[in-house]
């Protein structure tokens, strides 16, 4: 069962997004002015807990079942030496997720998150982009439909992740094509490349930009052309968890990444997204200003797995617990006082 | 039993600051570089994991016993018109801490923080300090007293709060005589008076502290001048915590605010202390600043009662459980490919 079975399905769905429930808005909005602290107190907090509500449909938004989702795959550009890592250590890590020795496996448990890992025929990197498309069409529909298969209709929330060594140099050739700007600005660091290897990525990006030009056409072909695997599952959970109303929490440059190009075609894809967190990844930061998103935290983290989106979650957490726990003004029975 | 029963009792204690554990600095620091990650890659979190460490003296912190502390208080320079709210509302929002409807008791529980509230004489406003010192040394040395004896010594952390009408202006003054500035440049909204409110906030401010003048010559006597009784409680209960070696989480304004005179005199003072987060209050970043100090947080939020820093504690929870939980290098068998 393939949930994004042809091009054109995936086109449908990004063509039919649904909207938030703005009954929902209004009925959180209504509950937060009647909680006892002064308007807007509690700042970020209310804005969370309204999001969640417009999603869940709900003006008591809950987590009692939330998901991380990692996705992981390799990149045939890599051969380019864009990493600091060897191609390996993405099976590597993967072998550490399920023996729960990762950082993510100790950020979603604190945060009370099940951790579902999709690795993605890692031993079978993608093309290299600067000579093919990094994915044929199978290939593609396939990674976005593994990526939809991990989003249940039971979730409350969704964060999702990635492993894939290489990949910021294929998320800077995505956020170029689908934001515009040079290639130098965005590529960054990724997990610990000097300035030489920085200008080997700049000039990845720039060959890749070069040979696939105006190829490009929709986000399916640039998802195609110039993505991963791992890149496009990512999409794909991301847009299926909007067919079901599931609010998602992202995490750094490559989550943000893979949405580039559905937001270049459909901003309205990143309305039940929230930015996790913003990495120190220099291009992590333009992406959020062009996804129009506002990262929740700030913490210089930069290794990717779904780390950043896991820490956020218990943030939000704090934003519900508020939201549905809270007396109002008039069971306290200070009305008027505040 | 008073802890601070003499001023040279708070003195001789503000001169004897306890060290942080340089063997369990060097020890979390090892364990940080062997966890199956690029070095650093976990930003903030490995600071805070290293911070803890420090304080705890022991290479794996833990969080099993923590505490949010609530001091509340009145002010007589309320009389003035420097809040948007009556001075009842402080007692009435001390019963709604107590009934469980407040932001921080949801915070709180969220956070796995057990919660004291000390009302400090509601009933006895402090004098109106633009006339007179806020407290004689008794009663600035009972509120010392009854801050230290919130911290126990099997406390893990501790997180600070407060609750008192119109105290962020006796906030702005503490700073103002403490780092200099106009009173201008710390005066700010709180939790929502308009530019006529803060002018009044201006002024009340700029007559205390001409009327203290130079009488603020050591920390004891700007407390007492300048401070309130939820405000001299905070400063020792902080000063108690590092006594026993307890970590400290900061809340908003009114929290910095209150160690700045010990500040002023003793930098080391911060040193125990990790800034929740920055509020919406501008003082608060100008006052972080001078007590060096970088939000965890940044959320817009500005209500007071410890509730900043209580979601900040979600936020330490997952550095710890990084920081103990991940394998190394050695135990995953990726040893050298990271």
């Amino acid at each position: 069962m393939s949930h994004f079975a042809s091009r054109a399905a995936f086109e449908t769905a990004l063509a039919n997004l649904p909207a938030a429930d703005d009954a929902a808005i209004a009925a959180a909005r209504a509950r937060q002015a009647e909680l006892t602290k002064p308007p807007g107190s509690l700042g970020r907090l209310e804005d969370i807990a309204i999001f969640m509500a417009s999603w869940q449909g709900h003006d008591r938004p809950v987590i009692e079942r939330g998901r991380t989702a990692i996705f992981a795959g390799n990149h045939g550009f890599v051969v380019h030496g864009v990493s600091a890592f060897p191609a390996s250590v993405t099976a590597a890590m993967v072998g550490n997720f399920a023996a729960g020795g990762a950082a993510i496996n100790a950020l979603a448990g604190m945060a009370g998150l099940d951790l579902k890992v999709v690795a993605l025929d890692l031993e079978r990197p993608t093309a290299d982009f600067t000579i093919a498309p990094a994915m044929d069409e199978a290939e593609c529909l396939a990674a976005l439909s593994a990526g939809a298969e991990i989003v249940t209709p039971d979730l409350h929330i969704l964060t999702v992740g990635e492993m894939g060594i290489g990949n910021t140099t294929a998320a800077a050739a995505l956020c170029a094509r689908s934001f515009g700007g040079s290639a130098a600005e965005w590529v960054g660091p990724g997990t610990g490349v000097d300035s030489s290897g920085i200008a080997r990525k700049v000039a990845v990006v720039e060959r890749a930009l070069a040979h696939h030009g105006t190829a490009c056409e929709t986000p399916f072909e640039t998802l195609r052309r110039l993505g991963g695997r791992e890149i496009a599952a990512i999409a794909g959970a991301i847009l299926r968890a909007r067919q079901l109303r599931i609010p998602v929490v992202l995490d750094g440059f490559i989550t943000c990444a893979a949405i580039a190009p559905l937001a270049a075609a459909a901003p309205g894809i990143t309305d039940h997204c929230i930015a996790g967190h913003c990495s120190a990844e220099p291009g992590h930061r333009r992406v959020l200003e062009r996804l129009g998103l506002s990262p929740i935290l700030a913490l210089d983290m930069r290794l990717g797995e779904g780390s950043g989106a896991a820490v956020a979650v218990s943030v939000i957490r704090s934003a519900l617990a508020a939201h549905a726990q809270m007396a109002t003004f008039a069971e306290a029975g200070v009305a008027g006082e505040l």
